[in-house]
């Protein structure tokens, strides 16, 4: 494969929301000839005009590439969208968000219709799309042959991370990743609810504190890894259950003081108090882990 | 104040469970005379092996130094040990956790017995101490005469930031910290139990994606600092509630499909919910404070 045939690749990208129209602009830009499709049209004008070609139907912008990325609102709008397409000798890349089963029928779905499917996941929000260095990326999953062939079309917009062939690990992953950093929000916010009403403390005063001691406590991830392989959950616990949970009434007490709402902390202590409760005393939290998933 | 002045500033510490005995050796190490108290006084056996003066009552080891620190399980105890000393023109220094009213409820009873208080709050676990660049310290508040008299010593076992004269800040800003990171904790843990059960993704290699993922989206902290100060929780908002929102429902569905409580996510994701039914659905998820404060 030569650098001109890479950079004439045809895309086909079907939804154009705020993600997919980002992702637009990058194949644009980088020359790929693109087809798009949305179901409210108007909305790929703007890419029309920088050169895009807009398809009047999902099947039209199928039948114009063999590589068909899809971005749509969710599982279901796929199955709608491609109702009618000849996925024939297709390379689908769904990039539509969806659970792990989802994404594993949707990629049986496809080996039915005679298509290679690859999921993603994307861990990036639209404004770091196209831009170098973002940190922004996505997980793949599915076809290796599909991602191999593709790749360079598909690290135009932001980066990638294949991630096996099982179809579903892509989705898992991303579902992973932002309920680990929804748990890090609500803790977050409930630190800012308790500096709220303080006087001489202020958000952006407290910010950086915040930002520093959260990165350097993210290394014990790590160290929860290697406990949950291992199974041993007392070693290297430099703080165990028993230490912990001693100052969970302090922490309590500070947010009734500060008129702080614990429903975000407490469901976390009562698990590490539970633990405790079961004779974990001398371990870390990785118990934790266990608890939710008996 | 000379250096031989500095290196000879006697040092009173009660309290030798693991944090005050890793403090009380650094002391030791730098040539501070140090003198000790412990409830149990077996405790104090292995550091009168190294140089330091074991009282018998916690009154005489207050008698022993002008600069008192106090390190023990909690407020009521601080109150039970001193009950007999003399604290009159005594430095007290308490890196006891505590709530912030109880700190200021202390700083009021050292005042009332004629000595400057301190209040501390320790960012750090006992194998950091003494560690230089361990990234540990310890937040202090309450008098600033104290705090600069003797800010030498006190940084000697891990680094220290003055943070006022309010003694319950310290206190309030340990606990902010602390809630947050079981926040960050609670997220991890819901995240290794979506990937526990399933073949081909090891502990050991997710972690560096979820710690590498956290630690940029920590950078998010800076703007719901900033909109919290403007009030405009619209602005800089790259994915809004009415997007998160939508993704709710494939963050549950995942859980429940891997067959993990959504105990520790649950909240959160109502949290938004309510905040998108309640209008707000084209600002970011800065709004949780407001609700945690109500």
């Amino acid at each position: 494969m030569t650098d001109h045939n890479i950079s004439t690749t045809p895309v086909t990208l079907l939804g154009l929301g705020a993600m997919g129209t980002a992702m637009a602009r990058t194949w644009l830009a980088a020359g790929y000839p693109l087809t798009v499709w949305n179901r409210t049209a108007a909305r790929a004008e703007p890419l029309a005009a920088e050169g895009a070609k807009v398809a009047a139907t999902a099947a039209e912008a199928v039948a114009a590439s063999r590589l068909v990325v899809v971005c749509l609102l969710d599982d279901a709008s796929v199955g709608e969208a491609l109702a009618d397409a000849d996925l024939a000798g297709k390379d689908v890349v769904n990039l539509t968000s969806g659970s792990p089963a989802q994404a594993r029928a949707r990629a049986e779905w496809a080996r039915e219709r005679g298509a290679r499917f690859l999921d993603g996941g994307i861990m990036a929000i639209p404004p770091m799309i196209g831009v170098p260095d973002s940190g922004g990326y996505v997980f793949y999953s599915g076809s290796g042959e599909l991602f191999q062939e593709h790749g360079t079309a598909l690290t135009v917009p932001t980066g990638a991370t294949y991630v096996g062939e099982n179809p579903g690990h892509a989705a898992l992953l991303d579902v992973a990743l932002l309920s680990a950093m929804y748990g890090m929000f609500a803790g977050v916010e409930h630190a800012f609810a308790l500096v709220r009403k303080e006087e001489g403390i202020a958000p952006k005063e407290f910010a950086p504190l915040l930002v520093g001691w959260l990165t350097a406590m993210s290394g014990a991830v790590h160290g929860i890894a290697e406990q949950l392989e291992s199974g041993d959950y007392t070693t290297g616990v430099a703080s165990n259950l028993a230490m912990i949970v001693a100052g969970n009434p302090t922490l309590l007490a500070t947010a009734e003081e500060q008129g702080v709402s614990t429903e975000l902390l407490a469901p976390y202590l009562t698990l590490m108090e539970r633990l405790l409760a079961e004779g974990h005393g001398d371990e870390g939290t990785a118990g934790v882990v266990d608890l939710l998933t008996r």
